[in-house]
């Protein structure tokens, strides 16, 4: 369905509808093929339900790690942990490579755009990315987490400003942001000013205080705001007992909530439109009127009437960030951009 | 026809005359496609008179939504208000875009240059902006109100000084102010000092004060001057009972006239060569002699002759001004577009 | 009292505690002189208790003219409108001045910080000011609101990079950002560079989601945020008919409140240590553990560990924005007042 | 009287009215001492109405010439015209000099500012410049016209930006603009930036086209605007066959009118205060309610919020400009003239 | 021809001679296409004669409307004057353009250093310019008269700093001082300090006393000086009956001498070379020793061993003087020409 | 006699005339007290017919040593030269000293204005030097020649811009430029900065080109020259069989015209109004018209209208240049003279 910014001739359009859902779920830990066939349970399930869009945690696919250490402390390290590390790596997955294909193959079946969280590997580096799909069949692309958070620094790459992608799609302009990148203003800010109307934020944080950002992003932002969270028992991850989980609960029964979820949906102007949920596995569904985006930014355009660019100037650089450039080869954009 | 100024080998040329025509009407409110068909009317008649410029008013395409509030007051708002805004965004057009190229179509149809009032959006800000094309059906560039006036500033954004346009045309040097951007000196003078000959002024003040500040201008510049204003009644503007118009009535029958007009066209001289009207919609045309420009500027130049460079020195900062800039995109059109 | 920034030798510091006070009060309208004498009232209060630091709301001296439309509609205007402002402005004070003084010599005399919501008034241009006061009874200096939002630019100018203050001070870095400045990302982050930790945020806006925003910045810049909101009833405001109170209320009773407060004090850690009080005029105090700032920043620091300067770059213009420049003057002073 | 802006604590001052004269008279054509007697007749009348400012038409003391031609044409002279401009350079006064302070005495003695227009002569270049004094019988200082017009060039030299005073006075902010200097845009933008409230406009242009330029004055500035222009017969000129009168009549009997007059006073809201008076000599009187500029700046600020300094940014030189500087006296302001 | 200061391993060289014209006669007047056609023909016949520099006097091209007065007088004008000024201005050239063109192609041709006084305008600005052209058909640039004497200033706009060039030409160094501005004792002596040989003085003055002028400059300047000047009939004017001619003749016969010439070249030991010549149109040829230049400085040398430099210092400002800087675009062409 | 320039409150005053003699004259030789009993002899001739100043040409005490060259030769030197110089130290006078008095003494008593050439001597170097003495038997000054010629650089020293006086009499503003100088056009101007009116040009050059010179300074400065040259035979100069006499004459007879004279008054408007006397010794007198100075300043004023401070400046350093500065003293000024 199409937004009234791509209709010839404008004329009083009335507003459009978009069905959205988040899938709070947890990883099969360990088994990325279990994991790919739960996804494709909940898209088939959100699209039955007549949703256009389907978004996933941060990290669904190859998984979220809570708790574990990989034997790591300040300037120590053990065999264990690089094992643990092995296994890790195996569970991720390759841009392009079947996994994506597979996902691809998932959104066109189902006719969604799917926002999809997963651990990409480049060599042996690992990155925390958000992979996009159209209900056309097609990969668009991927966002890779700019900079991860605290022990997260100990098994991710830093992403960079090539993979900040926002879709013009015909739901609306689409994006996203992953987990603390939320928590960067001059991050977000390069979304606004890419137009983005359906801000998705797979994340790993099922805290409180996350529901305040989200809703501060919302109207900061005037968009959609779509906040995806695993929702987790201690059984949904390996048996091992050096996990340490100390954020929620005190003890280690199969059934304790390891990750509470929270996923919620959020309008331009500040109205939590469904969730937050704190309790299951389960879809977050809500019907989103495109046209708050402009109801919103009447008051607040950060990047439009509210900006002061003569004061405040943001420059995004775009250019991939590799150690080593090849000069052989005519890659003329590339060889420039570590300039 | 050319002017003088582009013969080569200068003579004793006898004047250039130039036949201009501006558009006094009102916008269909909240139709965009039936606003550019009245477009069209008034193009074709002015085009059959013989007319080779064609300036409308401030805001003909998108509407000047003259009294009404969009439900403010100092820090207040209200649901009403922001779905009115919704509307007027969806009334608004983007540049370039087909209602561009429409009327693109139409000024090389019917062979004239055309100044169009309009509104615009960029993401969701919207700009009060005049469109320049050409009688090769070509669309030339454009011109963003630097200032919006008073409550305009809550649903306008501000231009800046990368289109700040006054093209060399051969029917002479063709820029634009928009309504109370008349009143910025410094503003003028940078359209002075590229030489504007032709100075159309699209405005949705229809005040007599307005009347003084147009002759002056055309003397003080050295130009002619155009003023296109709106003609509106009560019926041309959307049933709601919340517009105020406190300015030229009292009553709010639909006869009632809400923007008296007063379009008009003055030479360099001072001299009112046609207008103003201050009765109904229609096309003021007039002839001018472009011979008129020296002949004023014989005791008058505020860009050479009378200017005191050593004393008084305007700087025009035309790079544009954007909140945020993505540098691995090649991004010199804008900036190089009007030189 | 120091931070442990300030201590020489660090160890174990035991962490600083430093007791700051918000006013929740509502100015007396048009009445500057008593609006002063109420302010000193708070601040004497305030002292008694043992803060260091007082913060007051937006615009507390001038007044926030909520509801009020100073007679304008879009394109329209009227007498009632223009003769409200006039008394508007003579109620708006210059800086320096001799309220600048007064104030100066209050916060001398309980020997605290003082932060002050002021209308400035520059010639004919109001402006809406932070000002900054120290316990030796000094003028520190101003921060000017750099956009206004919806109708308040009908009635205030916009302020530059000149004025973008952090002090320095005993008891930890002191901003501010008034209202819907908040909203703005880039804003946020040229205080966050500059190290603040007592993020002032005088405001007008007293809804729940204004809350979220407070959480929010709290998290996002790793600083204690004291936000502080006027609470006024009808009868605070003048007894004029055409006031507009949409928001939180139907009726115009004298009691009727008009601005509900929501006053707040937020840890860097995203606790709320005092408020928010939706109910009366009053002071929310809380004691302030500055070790917060650095317990914080472990996990996220926005410019610091957490900032991605290589895709991510904000510039800040901090030159004076002025449109007429005289040379013959040495004119250093206001470029200087941050450095 | 004072304005609000110079009250101590400002509150809801109702607006301070002032009483101001404009003196519509012809000089006694080589007889400055006569002229002087003249001046002090009418100031004693516009004092006696309670008049506190006082103003005089261009070159009042010393004449305009209207109409001659000193023998000139394009690379021709004459003996006549050489005769004439010795007799003309005999009337002119230097500054400071004897009649500067008789003019002091005068406004001293009658209480009044007075604004008077004269030919200055400084060596053998002569300046048509306008002289500030104050009710205490102070020469204040003076304004040298910064470009003279047309054949005005040939006997009166050219200004600088030394002499471009603003003077902050208990009536308002004082300055001048003479003849056509008020067609310049970038002047006018340096005297609004200097807070002019009361904008003089001695002039020798009696035109209607003069009236649309001081309405739209008053407009864009926001001030006040007192022009004064003489109203002339022919038989207040020389009796000197070659004198040129083409403007406003035909014949040259001894009371055809020469110079119109046309001096008016209008408000900052476009309101016609007083005048124009096009057929006698005589006083025009009119109250000016202060708190008119106020109203008026509630809409338009050139130099305030309606200015763009990030776009358009006028520098203003206030350095004499001298052909030659002596150093060995203690001149520290001209010598840093001309770096 | 190579000057010594151009030979290498200088020993006594003869001294170089140098064989220059100079073209006395009349612009054809309201006919620039005529007035470039005869502008050739006196090119060719010099080059026949062998002459290597050919310089024509003051607004060769455009005109010298001496006598004319625009209908103009001191605060007067008229309808026929504005007139009359639009056909002026359509008879001067635009630098660069076609007519400058065509100009170095006729040096290129003729094998000539070409030294051409012209009318230029820029925009609606007229300025008196003497061009230069090399033999290789070169344009090399342009001297705008400085300041435009007496009725002249009603005409003509001043130039500035940053045309004031002498070019090192392989026949000697090569400048123009333009009528009066050779009664400029500074602007000569920025001419001798370039080190000026070949001292061009296009002028209009065809007094004895410029005789005098023209000798005084020679010695002081230690150069060739070399003044042309038209030769004009009362037919070579247009036939206006309003024209004043009272210098030299009573009758306006069409055979009256108005312009009488007197184009003279002069060595730098004071020796007449050729010239003057009051009685005819015609071409003035000397051969100049260059060596003479040297002779005469022994004595005498201005710039040299004969200044004060640390009593007396002339600092001249070659920048652009211009109203309005737009900067967008790269301007530095003007400010390095001459560098 | 007053000018115009000092009249308090002008009117039509008749123009100002001053009678003004030159003496031509030659110096006894080796015997200063006959010369100063000869200038008696000439000063009450003058006087007698009426005159108010009187000028001696350069040299006039101490004496012009035409044709000598004191045994110097380029690295040579002799026993002779030696002695000459000391005979020639001996004529010169001291200032002041008795000569001055004695002279002074003379134009009281004779009621003139008196400028007289003579040498003087400050310790052992002589200077070339002009004395101006009052009617009122006052010596007002001197003016030391800042730049010898050629040979003459053997024999005397260098002035500075200490001795630059142009003195404000009721005659008009006097002073002195004395041989060559007359040929530095940057002294030139500081001598029209001061304002001279009555230009003394005390010479030793009896060229015709020192006519042309003359005349062209008249013109350029706006002011009277008055040149005095002395007249002399080979009889008047000491009997030295190495006397050199080459300029206007073969033989060495007695009455062989060794100096020819030439002396001349001419006035601003470039007439000669006495003179040029190349045939005896004997006054030149005429009646200066001070309006002159105004009826030629109308066209041209080099430190007024016609000047262009912002492209050409002269700074002029007045501060005396001493090799030694002995700062016991408290001479401020000076100390400061050569930083």
């Amino acid at each position: 369905m199409s937004t009234s910014e791509n209709t010839p001739f404008n004329g009083v359009a009335s507003s459009t509808i978009v069905r959205a859902t988040i899938v709070q779920a947890s990883t099969v830990y360990n088994d990325t093929p279990a994991t790919l066939e739960k996804a494709n349970k909940f898209i088939v399930e959100a699209a039955s339900k007549g949703s256009e869009l389907v978004v996933f945690p941060e990290a669904f696919i190859g998984g979220y790690p809570r708790g574990f250490r990989f034997g790591l402390g300040v300037g120590v390290h053990n065999e264990e942990g690089r094992d643990e590390f092995r296994k890790y790596h195996a569970s991720a997955i390759k841009v392009p490579g079947p996994e994506v294909e597979k996902l691809a193959e998932l959104a066109g079946k189902n006719n969604v755009y799917l926002v999809m969280g997963a651990i990409e590997k480049d060599g042996y580096t690992l990155y925390c990315t958000a992979l996009f799909f159209s209900p056309q069949g097609q990969f668009l692309g991927k966002h890779r987490k700019l900079m991860p958070t605290s022990l997260e620094r100990c098994i991710w790459g830093q992403g960079d400003g090539s993979t900040i992608p926002v879709y013009d799609t015909p739901i609306g302009k689409l994006g996203a942001a992953i987990c603390w990148e939320n928590r960067m203003p001059l991050y977000r800010t390069a979304l606004y000013a890419k137009g983005i109307e359906l801000y998705c934020a797979p994340t790993a944080d099922g805290s409180k205080e996350w529901q305040s950002s989200m809703l501060h992003i919302a109207i900061e932002g005037g968009c959609f705001v779509l906040s995806a969270c695993q929702f987790c028992l201690r059984k949904d991850f390996p048996d091992h007992p050096d996990y340490l989980f100390t954020d929620w609960y005190d003890d280690k029964e199969p059934d304790s909530i390891v990750s509470q979820g929270g996923s919620v949906i959020i309008s331009p102007l500040g109205q939590v439109l469904a969730g937050p949920n704190f309790e299951s596995e389960g879809l977050i569904t809500a019907d989103l009127d495109l046209g708050d985006v402009a109801r919103a930014k009447l008051y607040f355009d950060s990047v439009g009437h509210y900006s002061r660019p003569d004061v405040l100037h943001l420059t995004v650089n775009e250019h991939p960030k590799k150690p080593v450039t090849f000069i052989s080869k005519v890659e003329k954009a590339e060889d420039d951009s570590n300039k």
